[in-house]
């Protein structure tokens, strides 16, 4: 089989600060449609590709994470949707569409096929949601909120970064199960969408706001029964000032931090002692027992108009380098995603 | 009935500093020996009394947290073991011992009669032990080991502050589950009694250590699963870099703290989301259901030589104020205790 061109975004090398688009480079490589015999691997076309802050974790020189680091030389990989071309592997055939771990390229020969699941196709549900509500953000936030925080009805919920993929998810659970919600974000469209759209109770824009604890105290007078944190740093310092006792917080995302090798220290570690915080990262695959129960629910409510959907489209595989960084200055409304072709 | 002398020590004022002797005064004042008819109250005549670390955020003009603070002018109060002299309260009678919260000073009038139970006299341990092993402290070490950390047989823990009276019965519990266990000190005896007494696989001396992070790499080459952190900052951010995947962190003290104000920064706080970390504060209170099960488990493996106490007694009320002071340099050698009145 003759080989075709494949567009790839290529990882040029280990970084502690914020990524930058010249991390990254287009390169145009070959590859033959075909998954080699005695493989067990299959080969996709890749329809859309999920930009997630946690792949800047990937893009380190550390050895002793949960996920390896990507290699350098080698294409970026992250959450997509593909199409199964060719297969070599029992359980898939052309056609089948698949979410899970693929490369950030045109085509990829997948060997992890365990990485991937099939989706049963649904004309109610856009593709796309299947890397972002129904995919690792979404699972994330289920699993974050209900098993870590372990939220009862009528709590104080605080949500930062809660226009994005994850956050939005979270403030509508909290919503959902009865909790008082408040969300942070950088944008006062962001904070038009968090009350308008989202059903937040109250949303600030983090950016106005001189004095975070301050800001807390307003929106939180009686104190904060959980804080789903995405930004870590100053906030997360603010908001352990501000947890009532037995709060739980789930630390979830670091977007506030520009160089991971010089994070802001956390001043206010003294109130897990005094207030009996539970301050927790988790890896959503730790809970994956619970994705029939997430699915159900999350499908559930979104047909029923009761969970809505903010996602912040780009048209190319070119444009990945940008909206990837771009998520680290705020500038995605909503979940990014990357469609790198037509279904 | 005439009143007696009643020598107590009086807490001057608030402070956010380590304490001073000078934060406390001894006074003689009067007490009549009896509880009023109708008031449920009873008297005691305190015969031991707990010097606690975590008597220090009662020393605070903070009022958020799970415990009030101490009132200017009035008497210390904490852990004891006392006997009943006089009593309104039907369960109670003259004889009785009883453990539990009473004041620094020779007699008591206990109102908040639920804040004490009964003990029941074994010849085979020591009264004052229900101050330390079968208190506060070793309920604490029981329901933080147990409860937040969740060990599993062969996992690594990490002590801190491990011969005081909560790491000494940390670090023997978990051996006795089959955990490989380290603790840090700050003297050579108390290395000494670690590896030798208390049956700890290594214990090292941190003062003798420029380099927490070299330390720990030195004696967890394979990562901590569990940390037991009694003392908070610097140690507190070394065990973080050293935590495996699923690490589970107590943090049970801030002894190492001088200034409650300005709290040394934690910056090793990325690893929570990189390795999945649990990083929990907690009160023995919530735990008080597995009270009974502490008891037996507790008393079964001392009576059988398996647990060893090592107890600091100090002689006379007099001594409490640099017996307490003292739990912030490190001079006690093991828990400290003050014998008010011999039995």
């Amino acid at each position: 089989m003759a080989e075709v061109e494949n567009k790839q975004v290529i990882f040029k090398g280990y970084v502690e600060r914020t990524p930058e688009e010249t991390d990254m480079e287009i390169k145009v490589g070959k590859i033959k449609l075909e998954a080699p015999k005695g493989s067990g691997a299959f080969l996709v076309k890749n329809l859309y590709l999920s930009c997630d802050p946690y792949m800047r974790g990937r893009m380190r020189d550390v050895h002793d994470s949960y996920i390896p680091s990507f290699v350098p030389g080698q294409p970026f990989e992250g959450f997509g949707v593909s199409k199964v071309i060719d297969s070599d592997h029992p359980n898939f055939k052309p056609g089948d569409l698949v979410s899970g771990i693929t490369g950030w390229e045109e085509y990829s020969l997948i060997h992890r096929t365990e990485q991937l699941r099939k989706i049963q196709p649904d004309d109610d549900i856009p593709l796309s949601y299947h890397v972002g509500l129904l995919g690792m953000p979404g699972f994330t936030s289920y699993a974050g909120f209900f098993e870590v925080c372990n939220p009862k009805k009528g709590e104080y919920v605080f949500v930062s970064a809660a226009s994005g993929a994850v956050g939005q998810l979270v403030g509508q659970l909290a919503k959902l199960h009865g909790c008082y919600v408040v969300g942070s974000a950088g944008t006062s469209q962001k904070i038009d969408l968090l009350k308008n759209k989202l059903g937040f109770d109250e949303a600030f824009n983090y950016k106005e706001e001189p004095d975070f604890d301050a800001a807390l105290k307003r929106y939180f007078p009686q104190g904060i029964d959980i804080y789903f944190d995405n930004v870590g740093g100053e906030m997360l310092d603010a908001a352990l000032d501000n947890m009532r006792v037995h709060g739980r917080v789930a630390v979830c995302g670091v977007l506030s931090q520009q160089d991971f090798s010089k994070p802001r220290g956390i001043y206010k570690w003294l109130n897990l002692i005094t207030k009996s915080i539970k301050m927790q990262g988790f890896l959503q695959h730790d809970y994956l027992h619970l994705y029939p129960s997430f699915m159900e629910h999350v499908i559930g409510n979104y047909k029923q108009g009761k969970i809505v959907v903010i996602e912040d489209m780009n048209e190319g595989l070119e444009s990945s380098p940008a909206a990837f960084v771009g998520l680290f200055h705020g500038k995605n409304v909503g979940k990014q995603v990357i469609r790198v072709a037509h279904e």
